[in-house]
């Protein structure tokens, strides 16, 4: 074995012995969606140092990033991994067949970064491929699986993101579970990002989502994002689609991810990246911002910085939100809802507080007004409660289910959000949320994971199948009855430019009757 | 007659008698696109003062936009026309059935609202529809046109919108032509904006441009403009697709129009609040913003006020520019063109100056590098360019065709827009602009307008079909190469999966060889 393995592995193979492997990741990572910062999607593939040295993927690129999260307020947020994506290394192994870094764009090497970024009190994050090639054409896993993972705890790398290329998808369900298996026995703590299912996805292959958050602290599902508001509706189209699926198999330290926050890039207006941090954050998503931390516009920033907002997303129930009123069906009004923390329990029932988006997909220029009761939402315990928009920071006080909400809804994908929190009778929210958190934090710590999802995703009366899926009843009429409408005077304005009148019409239904009358005397 | 026609129409007749009337507008209007502020798009058809009063179509918007415009630096940028769209009426004529403006809502009447705008300096803009209804189901002009145009006439509005809905498209070719003949006769110079093309467009029926630019002032050529960058590009690429039948009919007094500027709304991104600036001007677009100017972020209303870009936008030749590479033969890079002053006359050819926008339509992130010579972009006059970017204000200095502008095009909608003036050997550059638009004004206001137009258009070297359609002999050569590169790369990648090795293919070379040999013997 080579010199440069500081981690024997005889310790863990005596362990090994006496424990069955376990299957389920268990490191006690992530049990709420990790927050940090990911090269890829700003910066790519540019290794043209020489032209853009500001820019490309580099050693300076990565320590730059990392002290603006450290010093402009992301750290103080929660904002914690820098993570390197694709291009980092030279296109040969060294002669212990090791992974290098490349000379000229890193020249200290990965750990150098990684006691950096430690050392502003970060944790460092990297990117490695499970195929023969990583997806731009340095050199993959495959065969090296174990070298390479043990390289990147000798870096003290804390999170790694395992692409998926060149290799047999039919594969993953065997190897991701393998490198996971390495990565525990490295000894050290290390975040593992597959993205196993969203090549199984792409292929249309049946997936195991058991297994992978039994293996994985998170997964990519999807395509991946690019610089556009398009992309973002295609994700979370995706995601809602998908959502019964989906919703189950995250939490605590297992999460679906929906890829990078591109907020504060070229492709989103104001409003839509107000929608994508509101809906990552209903979705009980990772947030990897991938921007220019350097040149990030205020507004932008405070979007990112939005604690409320981080608060829903990083909630300790870890309950995945769901959409309840469909662009289709809502006229281009899409609501989405997540259970949060305080809850209630009630006899065997447990009633939850809500985040709450209501997102405009219309491009009619001008806000769109909703005002709708609060049992609309589904939000209707009798003791009320006090309602909050999280971007606005607009405060309803106490609303009780009959209570109307009038909300103006910006287009082009402007979003309200806000927060209800449960009015509870037995002691104050604070002190509610408090035990509830300690008590779930407890269960979370200590397994069986599963029968925990299982237990509280059914526990939450809004939660069960059939009620959950549905908007609210009075939502439905209210959609309902704005279709009927639509539809007579579509059928109006149809009869009009075919020249028909009333008269006309009366004259038709005789003369059908009188036909119909002649037929069936005969 | 009504007591309420100020304005007799005895003096015009006699006038009719010893002049033919003129089928041509000629108003001697708009010799430059023009500019101001139009409700539409981002007011709609709002009437509802009672919860929402600073929004609804009211008195009380278009006195507020008008007193910003004039306020807040558009004034003097050239923004001019305040105009009123939809829903400013009540639901029926009075009994001389004239038009009246709602009483709630506009209270002192339309004639009230002009006498405000023009004591700011400003125009004043309404809208009508040439069918039974307007588009929202407002009373129409059909069977009333002299009335309302004389009514418009009276109330000293400047400018008319009129729409196409509730009407048959085919008779637009009679029609819009009979009230443009009435606005004439009212003695007052109104602007005429058609909708006459957009609706023959949409129904896919044979369009008389001609018509159309000798009777109208500017007209709507297609789909009404959504407040998304889709709706942007949606339009860009209509224009580009039919720009050789739409070129050659714009220029001084007759403009086509690709719809409002949405810039400062909630769908576009600051990048792609740039490209729709700049893309308008290229096109020679009328300037009408639609946006609400008490809440304009300032660095969309840095875009808005871009003197240089204005200039573009009214320069005095009004040469409508064109797309030179498409988007799909420039993988994702598009670039646009148009002759601006000042020109040189050498021999019977007459070179221009160009204004040039580089259009990065990819969304994968990262600025796009895009280093190509001047002559790349067909600059090539011997004497080279003064070269400068319009939105930084970088200066390049003179350029020739040789020397390279190693331009970075920022993704997702990005664009870099500059401007090269021709250097002339004969007196400085202000000098021959000077003489340039004062003879070209002179041609202008002395009709014959088709002929100075198809002049103007022939003369222009880089305009003859074949030299301008086709992007430069060198961005042919450059995109072919990459072209094939790619083709390669893909070719190989194919290969790769499909377990092909050189060693392989040389196998199969060989077996394939030995087959048609012994088909060849037998």
């Amino acid at each position: 074995m080579s010199h440069s393995f500081p981690y024997s592995l005889l310790p863990l193979l005596s362990f090994l012995v006496f424990h069955k492997p376990v299957i389920s990741l268990n490191n006690g990572l992530v049990l709420t969606p990790p927050m940090g910062w990911l090269a890829w999607e700003r910066f790519r593939c540019n290794i043209d140092c020489e032209n853009d040295p500001e820019n490309c993927i580099s050693e300076r690129l990565f320590m730059t990033m990392a002290k603006r999260i450290a010093e402009d307020g992301f750290k103080e947020a929660g904002y914690e991994y820098i993570i390197i994506d694709d291009c980092w290394m030279t296109t040969k192994r060294d002669k212990d067949r090791r992974l290098q870094s490349d000379p000229e764009r890193f020249p200290h090497g990965i750990k150098y970064i990684a006691d950096y970024v430690h050392s502003l009190g970060l944790k460092m994050g990297i990117y490695q491929d499970i195929g023969t090639k990583t997806c731009i054409g340095y050199p993959g896993s495959e065969g090296f699986e174990k070298i390479d993972v043990d390289t990147f705890a000798e870096w003290e790398v804390d999170y790694l993101k395992l692409d998926g290329c060149f290799k047999d998808s039919a594969l993953f369900d065997r190897d991701y579970p393998m490198v996971g298996k390495h990565l525990n026995n490295t000894g050290r703590k290390i975040v593992y990002s597959c993205s196993w299912p969203a090549y199984q996805v792409e292929k249309k292959m049946m997936v195991n989502w058991t297994g992978i958050r039994e293996n994985c602290n998170l997964w990519r599902n999807y395509g991946d994002i690019q610089d556009s508001y398009e992309s973002i509706t295609d994700i979370i189209q995706w995601y809602a689609i998908n959502q019964d699926m989906l919703i189950p198999i995250a939490g605590p330290g297992a999460w679906n991810d929906p890829d990078m926050l591109i907020i504060g890039n070229y492709g989103l207006s104001l409003v839509q990246a107000k929608s994508q941090m509101a809906l990552w954050a209903i979705m009980a998503a990772p947030l990897m911002m991938s921007n220019d931390l350097r040149n990030l516009r205020p507004e932008f920033k405070e979007i990112l910085l939005n604690r409320d907002i981080i608060e829903v997303d990083q909630d300790a129930m870890g309950i995945q939100g769901r959409q309840i009123l469909s662009a289709m069906r809502g006229f281009g009004i899409e609501v989405w809802r997540r259970p949060v923390l305080p809850v209630k329990d009630v006899g065997n029932e447990t009633w939850a507080s809500f985040a709450v988006v209501v997102w405009n997909r219309r491009v009619d220029g001008t806000p769109f007004y909703f005002p709708q009761r609060l049992g609309f939402y589904g939000l209707t315990h009798a003791n009320g409660y006090y309602v909050k928009e999280l971007f606005t920071k607009k405060d309803y006080g106490l609303m009780k289910a009959d209570d109307e909400l009038p909300l103006y809804v910006e287009p082009s994908g402007g979003v309200v959000m806000f927060k209800a929190t449960l009015a509870v009778a037995d002691g104050s929210v604070d002190a509610l949320r408090k035990r509830k958190e300690a008590e779930l934090l407890r269960e979370r710590l200590h397994p069986p994971v599963k029968s925990i999802r299982g237990r509280k995703y059914d526990k939450f009366p809004g939660m069960a199948p059939g009620a959950d899926d549905l908007v609210s009843e009075e939502a439905s009429v209210f959609f309902t009855l704005l279709k009927v409408v639509s539809v007579i005077l579509v059928l109006l304005g149809v009869l009009r430019v075919a020249g028909f009148r009333p008269s006309n019409f009366v004259r038709l239904v005789r003369r059908v009757t009188a036909v119909a009358r002649r037929v069936v005397i005969v």
